[in-house]
């Protein structure tokens, strides 16, 4: 994630951490040759078709709304995985809360928090498809579930201590759900389909419309107006994929960070320090 | 549902597969020779009216505004169901975990989680009408519930058990009544009658408004609006049956298989492997 | 409520039930009417302004931006009082599991669930406003309440049960409040106001942009825009009233039986048959 | 709050309850006078600049939306306010049974539902300021608690009513929190600048783009366009206020009622008759 | 946070508290500029591209639905942080009302308070960046907690108590992890480079679209039109940081002091005045 400020002028001009710019760039300037060409051909070889402007608004409006739907869904699928995430600091600190109440024996009090540490780890890496030692999310949770119940067949966690920590578990479960349902079920790939073959056919007609003002603003703004479309649809593809490794994913090392230093202190062991943005972006 | 990348060139221009293009093209069709029809009378047979594009504008903006709602409404159907199912997964392995903390003995323990992979199933054939063998989700639930009574009758459950696991299966069927919820009330019919008719009438009378430029863009211009408004409308019919056949449906048997996964692991039994798409495909 | 599948050719040109056509028809008649009389007063009469098409566009884009919301409203209130009852039904199967297994008298078992079955149907005909002989709902829960506290004071029902099936009953009592509220508060009269007075606004007026070109055009355009607007308000009024007799409104009947099908199972009762749609209409 | 039938012929010519026209009409004089006085200058004194209709477009569409957002706000807070007190009257009968089941003392009962109704008519005084008798909300849950609080010491309230009393109150807690929260914060101040900025340019500048037409149609469109913007400005102005004292806020006093029937009930005292509707408004 | 009626024509003229007109004051002057160099080059110098209007509208929609977004997603993370914080004041009233039913040690009651207090300054210091004493918000809850596990151990708090107790921990821990969780993730940034570049491109531009009309009028639109973009995306700006220190920032100190209030009250300790807006500004 970029961790910036307000844009100044600088930025403006400059910037491209986080911006799409150099992804859609090839996409620009086939559209602006195309364009180019159009208004050459038109000039120096033979008359094109000048176009009205109605079918073009229409279109444009459509395509805009479509647009921002979409742009909505993605933005709600990273903005929901970053709830689940603060839900799940939420949930690490209440059991660590709820451990020191509810569970006499320090060991299992630590083996519970030990087991979500590996927990927290263990979903980083299988969302982000990343390797790395340690056991599945999955296994984890088995794990502490197990002391649970170890502890509450021999007596050592009453029947309120038992409700309430597997009532964290559930929560706890609920989160990882909701994480993998975001990973594993994209946006429909039709409205993928859509958009792109839309905003293309837009950007390659639109020039028949600009023919009739001074032939050379025409590449200009068709370039201008492919960077709104494509530039949005580009977003809305990083921010769909909230777990992926682009620059506007979601940082999760730092978030399983800032567990590991709760957690590190309810166990006593050195506290390691939050990890903080490097050269504007945090991972 | 279809699992694929960022569609690229090829996709863009060949794909069909999750695209709606096969269904719509005889209504393009229709559309584009219409269109030529109206523009060949106007050149060689007789005037016909040259429309202003004022009412077109507004009415173009109307129609994309009320489809952009149709297709937040579909959507939202389809991510609720998707949310449900989620919810089932966690459901299913917080249950597993619940049922070994609370339930001592073992052969009870197994009768509810075979229950629940009856109700699983039972449930994915129930919301897509699919014939098979076991019993309906209700039967199911109840089956599992008579388990808990009977424990709890026989003292080898306990009062916090009771409250949990039947706190468990109202999860549960709330989940389902939200499955049956979105698949027995469809958008409302009045929906798909208004935007199909103003569909139609646009795309039919659009060509009255771009007879003044050259004739034969008017049929190309007419098709790609007809293209967005008509394949949005399809999207849109498909993503609001979330339990249908189409390519854009839920792929409820793979997330069941997610749940047969744990519900194996739990149970000792032989693990079925995840399903994978075929040829991009998820069911 | 109308179940069918999406309307194919014959449905677009013909179908009634289920359409607004036939509520708007007279309010299209009367614009068509003004249309046809300015554009035969502007060609042989007198000279009538011809106006240009900025404020239209404006006026019209803020129009349908204000339908927009007010159709998103309606449909909330629609949906969210299906999602209320598809709870009342989840709250049913809960209660019918709950009761099995915290209530041990079989007496006190049926009572609770003959009383939901008073419930259900003197919410429904309290919503409906229909007569019908039975309790008020309150009144049920009242008794079903009482059924819990004799229990409890005279010892069959224990604290766990207690609080389980106490806590059934306020989740049954939120649902009932929530659809009392959607009924008791229909949507702000000033939007009523607003939306009918600036539509009927811009239909009267609309012809005076249209009178340029052919002129026989303007009656066919200004009915088919008013179609959309009168169209849209006039569903959105229907469904701002999902507990309505309107062909659009809420199948409660159905609903209502899909509970009776799980009580009388639960009371050994005979199991009467689901509600299925009539001519495509469901009660 | 007004309630009313769908508007039919003479309410969309001639009322004015629940209308915001009596509110605004001073603006649309303004605004109409304007218009006249610029065409009256561009005719008869010096030529005014005839504006083109681009920059009004645009102009118009973003202040169209922005009207729309502030527009979804301001109902969206209506509706939450609705929707807390849908929540209290839930709470209040939820309070009444769980009493029922829970308190055995009929005095301690008897207080805790006197103290509901203390505390239904304090928040609603102290929300739409009103002067009256009667001890604050928040004494009057503090009284209730502290009942609850001496049954406990004094062991006739267990764990069980505990928990169940205590969770009660604290729903109760939360939803005056958030009416508390509505009527403290107001939508942001910084909005309404803008919007009310933007429209009065809009307005005043529109006449220069409807110069070129028949000069006395300029006052009469930019009056209707004055009509919609002003008018939405000023309902978003009276729901995002839904404590207050308009025609459009909302009937505390009868939903109070609602709560006063269901609680003169369980005390069996003599109970009042529901409030109803007096000239179409309700309070 | 302003609290402040309907703007009336004095501050509709003059008012600069909570405006952002001071902030764009600059880049307006920047876009007239241009536009009145734009004008003179094309007047007295050499004829400048007159633009049509196509692509300014398409680009305007487009531009205007997606200030749009960035609006409603910055008011919304605005709305949540505040409603995070009226959760916490009920939080707080809950937490005095459980400590009097379930907590017996006059001491350990009364070290929760403090406690609460303490977590609450400490958690605005925190979220706003403020300097002072007192422990860190997490701190303060884990030495809440620890008088919660100490209870617990040594028999004078019974299961009840700890469950709701602890339950109440768990929902402050949530509101906490929620305010965090929108002070660490700003909107993304990619967001804010493609919303000024492409404001700055419109204004920058539009000019070329206006030349046509009378000259003088053209610095005069951009500069609204402008202002109307601008505005907009610094109002954003300044919500999307609900913590920080503009004028349109919450109000924390006063949420603070209402909950001292309370807080104060029983302890027993001398109640602080709540806060009043100073020069219509709260804190």
């Amino acid at each position: 994630m970029i961790i910036r400020d307000k844009p100044g002028l600088r930025e403006l001009l400059f910037a491209l951490r986080g911006s799409v710019l150099p992804v859609i760039a090839p996409s620009l300037a086939v559209v602006a040759l195309v364009a180019a060409g159009l208004v050459a051909l038109d000039r120096w070889v033979t008359a094109m078709p000048h176009v009205s402007a109605v079918p073009f608004t229409v279109f444009g409006v459509a395509l805009s709304l479509f647009l921002g739907f979409r742009n909505n869904a993605a933005y709600d699928r990273w903005w929901e995985a970053r709830r689940l995430w603060g839900g799940l600091v939420a949930d690490t600190r209440a059991l660590i809360r709820e451990a020191e109440v509810f569970v006499e024996a320090e060991a299992e009090r630590r083996a519970l928090l030990a087991g979500q540490r590996q927990f927290l780890h263990g979903l980083r890496r299988a969302l982000r498809g990343e390797a790395g030692e340690g056991p599945t999310p999955e296994a984890a949770l088995q794990a502490m579930n197990r002391v649970l119940a170890t502890a509450r067949a021999e007596g050592r966690l009453d029947g309120f201590g038992a409700r309430t920590l597997s009532g964290r578990l559930a929560s706890i479960t609920l989160a990882q759900a909701g994480c993998e349902r975001i990973r594993a079920t994209p946006l429909p790939y039709v409205y993928s389909l859509l958009i792109f073959r839309t905003s293309w056919l837009y950007c390659l007609l639109l020039p028949l419309a600009l023919l009739d003002g001074p032939g050379w603003m025409a590449p200009v703004f068709v370039t201008i107006v492919a960077y709104v479309f494509f530039g949005l649809a580009e977003v809305t593809e990083e921010l769909a994929h909230p777990f992926g490794a682009t620059a506007n994913a979601l940082p999760l090392t730092a978030i399983c960070r800032t567990c590991d230093i709760a957690l590190a202190e309810a166990l006593g062991e050195p506290v390691p320090p939050p990890l903080l943005p490097v050269d504007f972006r945090l991972d």
